[in-house]
């Protein structure tokens, strides 16, 4: 059964709960238990469960592995590159988890709107930069964009995992505006 | 132990096949026996098992999934995608699927020209429009975008196929340009 | 007296309340003493008094003077082509003005990301449609904009006052990248 | 009074003088006593008269400021940017200006058509880059620009003065193209 | 040999009279006794022969041609698209051009600044709009402009013959552009 | 006579070889009994004699004539710029002179899709560099444009060469755009 509330969430229809295989109502209960809600993300692509299960393994992949970056600096790549990518659901559901990983009420807002003028350090713009670049014209990314980078102190992981996290969210960033992924509520204010 | 030969297909390390974890040596080797040869877009991202896990289900989650478009068209969706943003590897290798799975030699080449100008159905113009439209501009996609691919004989589920193969190559096509993906000499010839 | 705290809020000098003229330091005062702290685009621009007062008196004539625009819908029309401007000042400012002037905690940051997605009206869209076509391709403005508006309930004035508004906000938005204009921190919660 | 051959100058109403309000019509009357006819901007703006006022306050708080920038240079800026923005009203009357300020003939045709190429200074050129960087991408407009102008023999009020006149022309500029604001045959053969 | 002077219309060597092909001076001669001036194009392209006499045979071949076109909305065409494409000898010679074929002293700035504002017939914007598509972006045309264009009054021909000058003078803007081709003082004021 | 079946490869009338003027169809029996079949190019210009005469001697001049780049460098402008302006005939047969003239059977695919990751010199990219600026953004080239292609082995002769194939060849692509010209199928596999 799929309910009319739901379905205002997306163009498509969202199954409920009790609808969805195990494994994927298991995954969305564990994470309302720990947030406190459903994010909408886990509704609307649960739609198709093959391509649920590959989305949040490539997410965690990429967002929960060990490495240089941050929690805090690869939700930057995420706000940045949603945002040129007009997402409203990632912008304002990544824009609420940068606000917690860096316990900063204020960077999310300013990474949106301009990162190039955020509180933030010229290390993690030249992140930006770079990210922005895969986001818009990987086309053109060559030798000198290693270099730069390198010469800020990254290392070829870290290069690898920016560019990863670019790329994924720009697929997130498409379905979201196709589907018309309605952000949580609750999203907006979490962190301020 | 990382050859120097294989490292010239990408700008990351590329794992050795018996340094591989198992699941992925066995996916690799399958995909051989039936190849011929092994697909570089294996080897390179080979480098990152857990992505490689995820990018490989979610490929095969759009890409070998039943449904109304034809395998041919949905190869179409890549070529015509990814010659957009210019990933040398994605065009090469999927416009010789495209060649097998159209039996056609002369459509690959067209569809990466010029889709509006191939010889295809005036149908799947309208399917590589939206296509297009998600790959570049998902910002904009609306109402009546769904009208139009619903008045030329798509359904729902067709969309959400048409706009899924559209952002996972998205994200496909930059980790091709940003690793320097190679495209083995192999697929220049198939199908012609 | 300059004073480096108020420095670091623009690229350029900024005066302190007792360096300017009269009729600015009373305008400024009557701000301060009405929203509780000073929005720092009046210290930005004391810097250059006769603009300072053109800047204002524009300003009021557009988002003061009577009309059918209601005062939430201009903030809308500001949030979004300040957006497109990727203009922080504007973008955060005015964001909490139009939480404030629509009652609605969540309406600026959707307004920001895509205003094609925000909870608004149809013909809110339609006019920031056409705010959006002023300020970036002015030059294609013509009789089938002005049908449209009008056959969406807009008149004449309406139609003048959205341009304006789109337009003068294009020049502050433009001040506000280059003076670096840093917004208050207060801005940020106003309204949610 | 609206006379019908007035209002083709403008899609919107024109006034007439004796309908304007006294201090309007005393600057316009002025002007044309100078000029020996009334530009048209001044017809079509005073249909807003609060706009009106802030508009001239504001162009003459930066074409008639003292400042190192000379009176030609200052025409330079509008010619250029407002040749980018397509705006007939502001190319044809700016570029009699800058022939009369400049007493060089062929100067604004060259200015309008691609400064790059004109028959203007060097420090000139970079002046109209920073201008065109104002008008088109403000926000990417950073240190590096201060530091270009700066060792090109700008200083800050310079910087200044050349970023306000670009903003303020890109607000004339979508003002004339919503209103179609029709340039006054006298401008095509001043100082020619 | 080759004079300083005749060089500062070209960053390429430009011949001398002298030096030219007896078919190229005669050419040239003619014009001159024609116009009373050498075009400075035609000094410029000397400098190769070959390419010259097929730029000056594809040149007559489509604007002396007979057809349906009038000399003056040829002309249009040219300075519409050259002015797109900011070519400073094309707009500012055949702006010249224009003023004489359509003895109007006003049209050619019109035109040059922003066609869409012109003193033209709609049919004529119809033409440019086309001119311009090609001139910007020919992979997208395709049946609905030869429909439009014919439901305008144009034929068949006469779509081939703005198609055609919009091509051609493509090439010739790049030339220009890449040769820093310098127009002739006499262009600025003939026909106003 | 005109058969339905040549007007297949063009929008427009296609003359037989019996219609043409001598001239025209000697040349285009040469090229037949060279290459063994008539591309599709010579057909569909030869709709108009005159500017059919005026483009060979063009392509002639700029293709045959001797000079620094090698044939197969030519080819390579050809097929870079006309895959940015999309140009299915020109992309496919001349893709298939470049393998022949490189004797490399994967250059052109690698050119058409993205030339900065073919296999080509540093050189050759650069020249590709300033091939595709001529072709996009002619109106920015400058005298580093120069200084880079002459530190890098161009001489100035070199440099016309580079401009005139890139141009030549964007009036070719707007033609065939416009006459939905159909490359020869023979051209898909010459070469490989």
């Amino acid at each position: 059964m799929t309910s009319d509330k739901l379905q205002s969430i997306s163009r498509f229809p969202v199954p409920s709960l009790d609808e969805m295989p195990e494994d994927i109502r298991a995954r969305i209960e564990a994470v309302q238990e720990k947030s406190g809600f459903i994010p909408n993300v886990f509704l609307v692509l649960a739609h198709r469960p093959d391509e649920f299960r590959a989305f949040f393994a490539y997410h965690d992949a990429l967002m929960e592995k060990p490495g240089n970056l941050t929690k805090a600096e690869r939700e930057m790549i995420v706000v940045a590159t949603s945002s040129a990518n007009q997402c409203q659901y990632c912008v304002i559901a990544h824009g609420a988890i940068l606000r917690v990983r860096a316990k900063n009420p204020l960077i999310a807002d300013q990474v949106a709107t301009n990162y190039r003028k955020a509180e933030i350090t010229e290390k993690q713009k030249v992140m930006l930069d770079f990210a922005m670049k895969v986001s818009r014209q990987a086309e053109f990314v060559g030798e000198q964009d290693f270099e730069l980078l390198k010469s800020n102190g990254f290392d070829e992981e870290d290069i690898w995992d920016i560019a990863g996290i670019s790329a994924f969210f720009g697929l997130s960033n498409r379905m979201a505006n196709v589907t018309n992924m309605v952000p949580n509520p609750e999203f907006y204010s979490i962190g301020r």
